[in-house]
């Protein structure tokens, strides 16, 4: 058996191992305060191209979702996200829990646009309802399509003009970034939105997510918010080694273009058998649409999400690839495809 | 520079660097569904010679703190803890952010008693002051001293009586249990308490606290919970692995004896050259009270914390030891003081 | 300038008024326990024709909806509601603010159906998400509908066989009640709901609500959290004395049925003249669909809400009307209306 | 039997139901935008000598303390405040439970002083504790005493060098101001604070506490917090019609000055029979220290709170007086102390 369910099934990148390993018996400073997370925080900063930002590590998604969210927001603000977000559908009612309405808005290709912002502006006009406050978008998106820089563009525009807050949600920023169809670079984050984070975890890490504030406002006092909300690590060198060692080089994002590599072969493979999609996703979530006993026998010998029914006799399923991924297993995967068919 | 500071200035221990790097590239169930959880836990149930506990592996004591007391509480229940206690003091509010209050009563020794509560108690009469509901304790505690096991049994039976939850922090429980004199088995603790954890961060983990939940009243859907507040880990099995090799065998109390043993040689040394001690803390903490210049000279040579002044001329410090403290070390350390004494 | 903008327009009955004066230098309890809280509590156990109900009085909807809910709910635990429910729109986050995710459905004719119970079950299935537990309605809806019996028994039906919560808002419970088409008695709802509350604020009263908890488990302790959420009046008698008066023989029914009466001359006259309504709704609130010209006529002389726009040229208004309403006033609009048409 | 149990047994002023009856029938906008609310606002500014500040009409006194503080804090900073004060004691946990912790420390004379103030930053020093942030102080206060000018000029100097919200709970605001020992005028408060209310539950409203925000950051959407957490009354009416009945001309002071005067006689007369006080208290609570017999014996035509056990054989108890207090009642009370004293 073996899985395209996510991104998180195998352990870290060998590197990033050794590494740990290397430095295992070093005193360091708790907290978060040793020399190899300020290492990784220099090393990111030399990526942003910028100096002027302020850069935490914390140890997973909806850690760092909640955390950012309740120390950017004041109690009767809100947040707009897509029904489609990690936020609004797979976290618990994590932002809820800190006291904060989450506004959903239909998604479009699993993104939010400017109109969205604007509908929800309109409706929201006193005291009566929530204020809307902080934008949430995911780059790449749950469903696997990614952001270009003019929407970005036009959402930090709209944000700005109207005093709202932009939050990326990069768990799979990697992926978006070493996409095809990318115009951004990583240095051009800290320009289009007001904060965000570099996924770890599912991109080589064990744990971790590098979240960055851009915006001055967001950053007074943050540790403390680290710390209240469980997030802040004893052995904060944990997520400093794995955070240098991928930004030391080019690893973290040779481990995304490898991910993407491998769901791009899915990808065109898959197409070439006739088969549709249920989006157009060019990273490494990609969502195709099969028949139900191809489905069926394709899980005798691999695991995967079943998305949603498309008709009664199709469903779209979610293949994840990753830097783990192994490309004799894709091949393998398309062969037992084939096999199928042609049964 | 050698540092006495916490015991979490290293990073794990080797067998456990091994287990990590020996099952990398096994694909795994995410957020705990792995095997390795699942071994872990089998194990942790065999050392405490029970089934009828449920076990979660979580990433931090003030994490599992939070997660624990804010599930096990409705709004209007408060936690009664001593003054010097971890969630009173160092977690930042983490408690009272879930919404609920920690009553503090002065510690004697570090530690909480039945008279303590039933104060608490008394003073807390109607719907006019928050419902005391939950005792916190540690063992060992924030000054070193362990709880023996009739103290244990009295504030059980307290709690029986009077229909409260008795949750123990064991973010430093292997010391305790280790320590020369305890009179407790692991395998006691679920006749003892309701709620506890086996700390592993500060016992030759990377991260991680092993949560026990014995009342079957505290169970119900608690991995919402540890979700909803951000400790579900995705590579789950980065906890299970840990807490799998240090109770496949004895390696997490011979970790927490070999803690002992330093903070042993340290105690016995200092205290022969004359000088006492704030506490009596018979675990991997010591808190000796020297005078000023004498630490001014160790400082040079040592980090550790200035615990609290004594006199004009007098402070104690605090000395951990740990997993990985060097036996060198703390001769080292006990040669320099007889140098400083001797000038 | 009259208004039909709400029911709340006014003081309150004259005989509340007379009831206040003549208690007025009494001594009583504080906090509820006054002798006029207890009998009024015991004039609605009356009428609910049951003695094994608790019963609370507070001092707003609101109020009401955040100290029931955040009391009846563990942490992770979520409600269901219409999109166009008073806790999802508008009371600025209430609900989220004590922590819980308010999941909202598509009402149909403002009102919530078994089905969108199953749709809501099937779309949370593990703790990854919010798990729901309470369902809450309005009776009257915000759209001026109301729910039959049978409705609300398949309601129940659903909640029962789920281990859901069935909560019902009743702001405007008695013009629901009073509504030429219910079926239901005050006394049938300890046996459809699990809570509900009767509104006085809308209804007669200065200000206050009864809350019936009628499921057991759900009264544990609940005065401490209406003190703890702020709404237990140190001159609780304040409310006791309202309602008392109110229950004491059927002056709250009469202020209602006062209230749909001149509703029902408001939706015939106007429905007379051709026009039709955005919905519905046989109860104090009504929303006729008119010309923006016509509209803006009225507003010369009558205020009300434009509730939203139809098409470009017409609008739907909300008319609500009160025990307070004036026939006098009714007819005159319903004149003004005839002569704008005439023009 | 009379009480002297508390200053909310009776129910409201005559002139203030007056008032009530007689803008009865008037149509109102809601949730405190009506006219008698401004009217209350301006009224109140005048006696405030400042149109500088921002004015709301809320509930009550807990409602009032849990909206300021939530509103004006971010989540991890928190609340100084006495043991005795009303939010750490009193108000099951309301603060906590918008995720705030409040750091008692002993009081003095029931008071706050800028020494205690200097130990908590002192002992609050990083992100692993709390960030103290507001300055909880009660005039008069809990045990009765008042703050002098002088005091309060103290604790504001502290605040502005150290970045600290002063807060003021003013729900017997009146009585401190009409002591003989005030040198406070109502017009000094915004000079001395910077957010305080002036209790009308306690001095002759049927409910209602008018919050004065001086310091202009604590301003931003603040009928978004009072919505939130439940304290907009629809008939918003109701409070302004009471704050304007008070501050007219001098009502509001007159009727702290009798309940003064009443303590005042009830102190003067216990004192001559030779008993002492628990506290020095020159407002409307006083706290006599009496033999238990006479406690037991005055408890059958009294009711009153006993306040605290003071040895084998005394207690002290509580009277409390109010703008409804009867001088004959008070005279009587002294009577029957003497004739139990005969006895």
């Amino acid at each position: 058996m073996y899985s395209f369910k996510n991104d998180y099934s195998e352990g870290a990148h060998p590197r990033i191992l050794n590494a740990l390993i290397e430095s295992n018996m070093e005193q360091e400073e708790g907290y978060g305060e040793d020399r190899y997370s300020r290492e990784a925080i220099e090393l990111l900063k030399e990526r942003l191209g910028s100096k002027d930002v302020e850069i935490h590590l914390l140890t997973g998604g909806t850690q760092t979702n909640l955390t950012s969210i309740s120390a950017f927001l004041r109690p009767h603000e809100a947040v707009i996200a897509v029904n489609s977000g990690h936020i609004a559908t797979h976290e618990t009612g994590a932002i809820e829990a800190t006291g904060h309405k989450v506004i959903t808005v239909q998604a479009v290709a699993g993104k939010l646009t400017p109109s969205h912002l604007q509908d929800v502006l309109e409706a929201h006009t006193d005291e009566h309802m929530v204020k809307p406050k902080l934008v949430y978008i995911s780059n790449s998106t749950e469903i696997g399509s990614i952001y270009v820089k003019s929407e970005l563009e036009q959402l930090k525009d709209f944000c700005e003009e109207h005093d709202l807050i932009l939050f990326l949600d990069g768990a799979r920023l990697g992926s978006a970034l070493c996409s095809d169809e990318n115009d951004i670079e990583l240095s051009d984050l800290p320009n289009l939105v007001d904060a965000f984070y570099i996924g770890g975890t599912k991109n080589g890490a064990l744990l971790g997510e590098a979240l960055v504030l851009v915006k001055n406002s967001l950053r007074a006092d943050f540790r403390y918010h680290i710390k209240q909300k469980g997030g802040l690590l004893a052995k904060g060198r944990l997520l400093g080694i794995q955070f240098a060692e991928l930004f030391r080089d080019n690893l973290f994002f040779e481990l995304a273009l490898h991910a993407n590599k491998m769901a791009g072969i899915l990808r065109d493979e898959i197409s070439k058998e006739g088969f549709t999609f249920l989006t157009h996703s060019p990273s490494n979530q990609i969502f195709p649409i099969l028949p139900n006993e191809i489905i069926a026998e394709l899980q005798t010998k691999y695991s995967f999400h079943i998305w949603e029914k498309v008709d009664e006799g199709q469903s779209a399923i979610r293949l994840v690839t990753s830097w783990a991924t192994k490309e004799e297993k894709v091949m393998g995967f398309i062969e037992d495809l084939k096999q199928v068919l042609i049964k």
